[in-house]
């Protein structure tokens, strides 16, 4: 078998066997083929797609190329979630203990934010002591007696995704929905889970601005699940606003602490819900999306699913005084400036994208990898599409700690809404329930 | 700039600047972008192609790696011919004597065979003593003194396509029309001819099987030396069979001898005819096609033509006693067989890539560049298309040294013509007399 012929048979729109992937996969990870044949190969993909077989084998070669989770010996049943990522997300801060707290497992394998979205690991980290470098045995032995465990990746965890993703990013391949949805299932299947739901979310704060291209990376990667012999589920959920109040990296762990005391914006929390009730459904620890919320009611008044957030966070080396004292105990920047509406009217649209590249300019995220991320910076989104507004009203509360950063997210900021004279409609929250 | 923004423009199909395309091919040539980020780019290219203003950067920046060779301070026109590559295309052999004999400079830098196709260096080595291998000082002055040079591609001659040209043959994306027309405008330009005749070939022996592939290139190739300022001029001639009766190298340089004496088939003889006269007329060395003709027939029954090709052979280094008795100083192979029609009626067709293949697994020709090369094998096409055939009459002679290679060309050449009990029309030769 030679790489130049699979190249070949991609570039003409033809479909390669499973022996064919599992011999271009392997032999990248091992160093046998080279960067150049994969970056042609990976272009041809860009144009020519893969169909379900080819999706589900790559995906099962990249999973194979490192370590993966066996939870067999984990009685319950293992529950995840996977975003494709948004402003203010903060779902998997509160849906993990929620799963846990009504009897899932959740073995949770997160990333960190790159570009104007946030990221799990980041927003943990803004808990004093929190680690999320967990190797496979502790993240196993957590998870067993816990319920739920947030950990990063480890160097041996999926290393075809990793060398795959950093050629895709110099070579202006990333954005292929195929290869999108590999990356993501690659890792979400290797950490042993067998229910799997996936939000995938559009919108202008999305990476898949228009509803038709979420459905489809949804469809591509529901179908690979399956053909893997998952339980997967997807919902398109709405991100043409930011999710919540809070965008940062502490404050989205506030809120987050507020919604599993039963508090919390009303779109956060229905968010958290459908989601977690997918999970449970599922899996069946739940017999339908009622039971489940009767579940999730009890979990929240009950404390348990508060209990659980804090026991993972004492587990994982975090103070977990945060949970009773969260403004005492995690970072908050020092200056606050508030963004107002300049005029009244009705708020239509936020830019979405710009409130995240906002809170990133600030040090929320990052725009390399090697960026620090300052925790206690951020934001609070004050008004919502469709609200009326008064001339002079708060629409971002801003917490900074140094006055240039916060002078080019205030541009970016002022610039992403807009107030009209015409009424405005909400946006449909939960965009398509299952995809 | 950056690699990856160029990768993106060039995806989405959009155009790119000379500045851009500049910074890409310089960039590669001084190892500045890496392989597989120009693997991305020539894959996207394949997909989306490039107009003609960038075709014509691409060829500048591509000629413009290495050395181009400045020959204003010979006072005459200097004008070449190129063909894409058929099987028996001996052309050149005999167009660039005939041309010099008629007052052109015919500065010609060939390549070698690769795949089922004769290369012009490897014939003309058939010549016991003959040397290519001309430094581009050696060059010049030979040019100026005899009318003509023949020689290869020195390490210093457009390095940019021999990098591009070997990435590409390992990434899959050889076969894209505006990298095949910049690859070989590139390297014709760098000769520094002000005039340029093309023989797009098309037909089973041909790298463009259909003659609207054909047509394509031609006019891709004759705007990018257009837009670059030379007098560029486009043929489309038939290769549904092979050109003359020769295929191989000392016999194809047999049969050139022929023609330069008078002789030879009538096809190989009208094609160089028609060719040569466009050289003549693009260079204003004469009137018309008539006087061009006129010129062609003095300098042939002269025997002008044939001295200038003597010329050439002595000068470099070459044994000119094969113009006076190729049967003694050529190679020969030693042993011969008659390939013969399985039945009567009428031939109808060639498979004349099989006719090349089976040529080149006797020796004549390469499939990697590492193979040497049996300057005595080959065959003689004994019969043409259209032809009434009788049962046992002679198809080919086959001359080969090696038994079992011969076994598999006698395989490929057996299965290389087709006879009918329909009559069968001759092909077209030209084509397109200009695209």
């Amino acid at each position: 078998m030679r790489a130049v012929d699979l190249i070949r048979i991609k570039r003409e729109g033809g479909k390669l066997s499973s022996e064919e992937i599992e011999f271009l996969i392997d032999g990248y990870v091992a160093g046998r083929i080279p960067d150049y044949q994969v970056a042609a190969w990976l272009m041809a993909v860009y144009y020519k797609g893969m169909n379900a077989a080819e999706l589900a084998t790559l995906t099962q070669s990249m999973m194979n190329s490192g370590d993966v989770y066996d939870l067999a010996d984990i009685p319950g049943v293992k529950a995840d979630k996977h975003s494709t990522g948004g402003v203010g997300d903060k779902v998997s801060l509160m849906l993990a203990p929620l799963a846990a707290a009504c009897g899932a497992y959740v073995p949770m394998i997160s990333g960190r934010g790159l570009g104007h979205t946030g990221g799990t690991l980041d927003k943990l980290e803004a808990i004093p002591g929190f680690s999320t470098n967990l190797s496979a045995a502790r993240f196993k032995r957590q998870l067993k007696k816990v319920g739920l465990a947030m950990g990063g990746q480890t160097e041996k965890f999926v290393p075809a995704d990793r060398k795959l993703y950093s050629l895709r990013d110099v070579t202006c391949t990333v954005e292929s929905i195929p290869l999108i949805s590999a990356s993501i299932m690659s890792k979400k299947l290797a950490e042993g889970c067998d229910v799997l739901v996936l939000d995938v979310k559009t919108g202008s704060g999305a990476f898949m601005r228009k509803q038709a291209d979420a459905e489809t990376l949804a469809r591509t990667m529901v179908a690979i699940g399956r053909k893997m012999g998952r339980k997967v589920s997807a919902m398109i959920t709405d991100m043409s606003q930011p999710l919540g109040c809070a965008v940062g990296n502490a404050n989205e762990v506030v809120e987050s602490i507020e919604v599993l005391k039963g508090g919390g914006p009303a779109d956060l929390v229905a968010v958290t819900r459908a989601l977690t009730a997918r999970m449970l459904v599922l899996g069946k620890l739940a017999k339908n999306d009622k039971d489940a919320g009767a579940q999730m009611d009890k979990a929240i008044a009950s404390g348990a699913a508060l209990e659980k957030f804090r026991e993972m966070v004492e587990t994982q080396g975090g103070d977990a005084r945060c949970v009773d004292h969260p403004e005492k105990i995690l970072p908050q920047a020092k200056k606050k400036k508030v963004i107002t509406a300049p005029r009244p009217g009705y708020l239509t649209e936020f830019n979405t994208l710009n409130v995240g590249l906002g809170a990133c300019v600030m040090g929320a995220g990052r725009a390399v990898v090697a960026d620090k991320i300052d925790p206690g910076v951020g934001l609070w989104v004050r008004a919502r599409v469709g609200d009326k507004i008064t001339k002079g009203q708060p629409i971002y509360e801003v917490y900074y700690n140094d006055a240039k950063r916060f002078a080019s997210a205030k541009t970016l900021l002022e610039d992403s809404f807009k107030i009209s004279s015409k009424r405005a409609r909400a946006p449909r929250l939960i965009r398509k329930s299952e995809v």
